[in-house]
């Protein structure tokens, strides 16, 4: 998408050699008309694959998976990463590691809201290592849905996850591919 | 809003005498046609209040604010809950006391993503004890922008945040006000 790579570019931040923040229109502030266009074409990608439910996790996949939700007119569920108080019985569950954050987090779907007849899209903003992506597919075969794929925003396809994943059968499309950020300086694919 | 007040009475569950879980359509599974017309039934109670900025927290805030802002043509703005690796130096911040966690969380919002001259329209998904819409206002605060006012999906009335928050002039708009839950039974206002 090349709007998407030319927000990458220019608002971009290269942090050490793999961290890339999008904060101005992605995980901290968003720019909901943007957010909108890429819902827009994650659901055209997936169009015809007779999906569902559009399944992400907290937080920040939330807005472009509502994006994608209300373009392909499916619900959209998000994982969580606490149990509230108001969660109660039986949860489908993964560990997933997360590498911005140095820690391991324990995410959560009630079975109510993934059953077995579901057509699963999985929508994140970043696809790198894989950790939120494989931890998501578990959830998914947890519930015995079929998994449609996954549409991400930004893979950063040098950390490896996307590679893995694709090996397994899943289909990913990623709006924006970077293939190396050297010296700061982004390279998509 | 009727439809609001209907969703509440369809799939709500009250658990004890002040938790509304509403998982089916806003805190874990989302319905996206119906967020986006919450999202625009909350811009068009704050048109003319010139808002340059809607500013929410996440997780469950996010899809009603990213909603509202692209209605308005603004940015949204999530407050984080954790401090990621990758968001440095000063940071505007509060803590807010989560019933339904029964913990206190810190939360933060970069300086460049809020400035004095923004003028703020907080959305939230819950007013109940006006803890995350204190720690929300408190960040306004700190950035010196104006305060437009919040629009709230639902408020739990009888939890006493709003009256406390308008009391100090706040203006709040709620899309559903409950009065009391008392056996089970939810009575609007």
């Amino acid at each position: 998408m090349q709007e998407l790579r030319e927000r990458i570019v220019a608002d971009g931040e290269v942090i050490g050699r793999d961290i890339l923040k999008v904060d101005s229109f992605l995980n901290h502030q968003i720019d909901p008309a943007f957010i909108q266009r890429m819902g827009q074409e994650i659901a055209s990608r997936f169009a015809g694959a007779g999906v569902t439910k559009v399944l992400t996790v907290e937080a920040s996949g939330i807005a472009v998976a509502a994006a994608a939700g209300l373009a392909m007119g499916v619900p959209v569920v998000f994982a969580k990463k606490k149990q509230a108080v108001t969660q109660q019985g039986e949860l489908f569950s993964a560990e997933i590691f997360s590498f911005t954050r140095r820690e391991s987090v324990h995410i959560t779907v009630a079975p109510k809201y993934l059953i077995s007849s579901d057509v699963v899209l999985i929508v994140d903003d970043f696809l790198a290592h894989g950790e939120a992506l494989g931890g998501l597919v578990k959830i998914v075969r947890q519930a015995g849905a079929k998994l449609a794929g996954a549409g991400i925003v930004i893979e950063k396809r040098f950390q490896g996850g996307g590679q893995e994943l694709r090996a397994e059968g899943i289909r990913i499309e990623a709006l924006a591919v970077i293939e190396s950020m050297e010296a700061g300086v982004i390279k998509f694919g």
